[in-house]
């Protein structure tokens, strides 16, 4: 089953040469530790961690949100089942502890982003029943606090722990920070692609998001802006949409109400800040550089 | 929700001076520490990672396995349902993790007890789909590795990290070794509650292991043997007991196969092995020599 979750095989056992997703952490643990004059193999332990860990949040996510996608293929709790699924996620993660239980200073982050990890995706499923609008509506305040813990954490504790192996665990705290930046705008970057991306690029269901009443940034921004088409998508919202041509319209009414536009200036905004504590800390890491922009800026 | 789990409160958040479990796992980590001459204090960590874990798997199993009740109250998925109780347990044991993350020699046993106690889920449930007789029933050897792993693995963690926060390292392996025996002879005293405990002492629904096909030790005794009645055992069990009085039946013939005597047999001998480990390692522990003997004769 892990095998499965990591693209490895189908569900029946055999080899699969599949999508086994990006490998954006590892490849930050490790460029992380050759900044900073390590070898990429010094920081292994850690890539195997964060990348470990990325698998086990989502096979957990796809529980919680009952998606029955990823990848292209069938979610691992439908292939399975929801037990032995959560239980492979469990195996996931304890595999994960397992590669740093001996490297204290990488583990104190890899172990404070699961904290974030779990915040994060507790208040993204709390979100889901709070209102459009009206006093309890999500801000954007807290819209980034979820995205950093959500997504911010284990991106800071793959540089953090790479630098932490590399050599240089003056660094990790400064990275840490930095991976909180870069997750912000890698989730605005990630909910723009649920709405603007391509199904069939993304291996995502489009609008998933929309349909479960999901908060992400363009709606929040949308909402929060003055624009009259903020007030008939609000008005769509909670109703509640369902059907594709009610998904698009609203699609449509986001971004006339300014939703895209923000989120794309608020992503860059958090990537430059993350580059500039790269740039600062880790000033000759071109190809880690080049890697956190890429995420802001993908298609998938 | 978290409070919820360790007894704190009740479902609405209000206090709740209820059963939050008999705190065997923190008490051994404490009294190891004390044992080779450190503070009660210097556990500290190690017996609150120890009893978080213990919280997430019971909340992570009772999703697996469906169960309702626990502790004379709703299951926590019961009471918040399956995707917030998930992520609980996960929250859980991401704290429990930070409690460790400083302290590498204790932190590789409790990584080490993660991997035991899903090893230890995974072929727990696996068993259930397996049959009463044949070549594919599950033997006694399968069920010790397997009791050793999803019960001793935590038991051993909790005596290691106990020795290794209390200042003697050196001695954390054969504490992990006598967790394990102990673990068998835990799990063994708990199947045989399962079947001759009281409900409203124990908190569990009784013979639930016997509905589900659970493959307990008494059961896998009492087939094991020649006796008369452990036919009649595997051809009522092979057809599935449901109502009362079947379970009833079954019961009464585990017990007439020998299934009990054997089962008290091997915990004593278990039970055995763990103490003269300590006796050899830790001469002086007679409340934690105390603590792990009432884990085997207990009534709850």
């Amino acid at each position: 089953m892990a095998a499965f979750a990591l693209g490895w095989s189908d569900a029946d056992g055999r080899p699969h040469n599949g999508d086994g997703g990006k490998g954006v952490r590892p490849t930050i643990a490790m460029l992380s530790a050759e900044a900073v004059g390590g070898t990429a193999e010094s920081a292994l332990p850690g890539a195997v961690a964060v990348e470990l860990v990325h698998a086990f949040s989502l096979v957990h996510d796809d529980i919680i949100d009952h998606d029955e996608r990823r990848r292209h293929r069938e979610a691992l709790w439908k292939a399975y089942g929801v037990g032995p699924a959560l239980l492979a996620g469990d195996a996931l993660l304890a595999l994960a502890v397992s590669r740093l239980a001996g490297s204290p200073e990488a583990m104190t982050y890899l172990s404070a982003a699961l904290i974030e990890l779990v915040n994060g995706q507790t208040a993204d499923m709390a979100f889901e029943n709070r209102p459009w609008h009206g006093p309890n509506a999500v801000t954007i305040a807290e819209y980034t606090a979820m995205a950093a813990g959500k997504t911010g954490g284990l991106l800071g504790a793959a540089a953090a722990a790479g630098v932490c192996l590399g050599g240089a665990p003056e660094l990790a705290d400064r990275m840490w920070e930095m991976g909180l930046d870069l997750g912000v705008a890698f989730q605005i970057a990630d909910d723009m692609l649920g709405i603007w991306g391509d199904p069939r690029i993304t291996g995502k269901p489009v609008y998933s998001d929309l349909r479960r009443d999901k908060k992400t940034f363009p709606v929040l921004a949308a909402l929060a802006g003055g624009h009259p088409a903020a007030r008939e998508l609000s008005t769509l919202l909670s109703a509640g949409v369902s059907d594709e041509d009610s998904l698009r319209h609203a699609a449509r009414l986001v971004e006339q109400a300014g939703g895209r536009g923000i989120a794309r200036a608020q992503a860059d905004r958090r990537l430059a800040a993350a580059l500039e504590v790269m740039d600062e800390c880790l000033p000759g890491a071109t190809d880690l550089r080049a890697l956190c922009a890429s995420l802001v800026n993908r298609v998938h």
